[in-house]
């Protein structure tokens, strides 16, 4: 008997959304297993949890009999097992194109604004809320500049040509992040209209924390 | 003709000397154009550097006729264009294993101790160099504590199995780096025992920083 997937996930995480995005494009079933990062101290720094991933960072993907995590890393796992649709251009260039993205967004601006390097920054700095926010804000703000030049390079509808790539898996999450801490998008047209052309597809939308077992309501 | 490729690299970065171990590793003869990250406040900065990279950021890599950046982008496009030796495994799974340990020091430990943070520290919070130093040893040594449990799990006398992957690639240069910061490498003995097989092979010492020629010595 096949088992069935299972991604430890938490509604929020761009790295979770990123894996999740992938599997409805691809139409790989799976079950939603809930890693609250907040709850109790954060579900991801208990024994279970570490026993699967030693980073303690969601997600991680079971899938065919192995434990995989780094949502890039999964990312790729998953176009070279289920090549169908695929998430990376066939052209070699075009792939680095894509993949360029995607690496910028994961090293480039994601690391520099996530809740354990916030949460950091007060512990080390006494750095308030507003300003850890003023540090996210701004650092994504850098970044989008770099990504809007990339997109208006080898952008169509989608920020690698027409098409979905691992490009806008990984834009997709790290928009979300910029209207959370309010970064002004007037400078980005390329990314808001791609973020808008993505936001109306169906595995996109499936993705999306809102549309999962785990989403809170906002307050 | 066909041009030789051209890097543009600074001696101690980590992600051009990630590059620069590919190219030796593969046997792909390339120029070396040094970017100097410090002197002018940042040749990387430049309206003719920006033009190649809008990121600001080493390494950039010129090639059949592409302008690429992204070391892990550029280590995927030289694996799909020059395939042997390589240094992605074979299998899906070992491939996913030696990805991950890769993209967890690219995007979980390099960004947050890279040289930009560090000034951003002291621009944002006063931070004192020592303060911005023990920031960095201790993103490295949480970092190092996930990658050597990782080895522990796949590594032989390699990262993940026997011959080098792109998990190799980027664990040398971070393992530098730890250094630089001085944090303490007793507890990662897996990690200090793969760097010192990894320092004898040439393509690894060719890469080294001290061997690149804008290399300063120790003052």
């Amino acid at each position: 008997m096949v088992q069935i997937p299972e991604i430890y996930s938490y509604w929020r995480s761009s790295a979770s959304w990123r894996v999740r995005i992938a599997l409805a494009y691809k139409g790989v079933d799976y079950e939603y297993r809930a890693v609250h990062l907040v709850r109790d101290g954060g579900e991801q720094h208990s024994d279970a949890y570490r026993a699967k991933n030693p980073m303690e960072l969601v997600p991680t993907l079971e899938i065919d009999g192995h434990t995989l995590s780094e949502s890039l890393s999964i990312l790729r796992y998953l176009e070279d097992t289920r090549p169908t649709p695929r998430l990376v251009p066939e052209d070699p260039y075009l792939a680095a194109r894509a993949w360029q993205i995607a690496e910028y967004v994961n090293a480039g601006i994601q690391p520099l604004q996530n809740l354990r390097v916030m949460l950091e920054l007060g512990a080390s700095f006494d750095a308030s809320k507003a300003q850890q926010r003023a540090w996210s804000r701004d650092w994504i703000a850098r970044g989008f500049a770099a990504v809007e030049q990339m997109i208006a390079e080898v952008g169509g509808r989608c920020a690698v040509g027409d098409d979905p790539t691992v490009a806008d898996v990984c834009l997709v999450p790290q928009v979300y992040n910029a209207r959370r801490f309010e970064v002004d998008l007037g400078p980005f047209p390329n990314i808001t209209r791609i973020d808008a052309h993505l936001a109306a597809l169906p595995a996109f939308q499936a993705a999306r924390p809102e549309n999962q077992p785990d989403a809170v309501a906002p307050s």
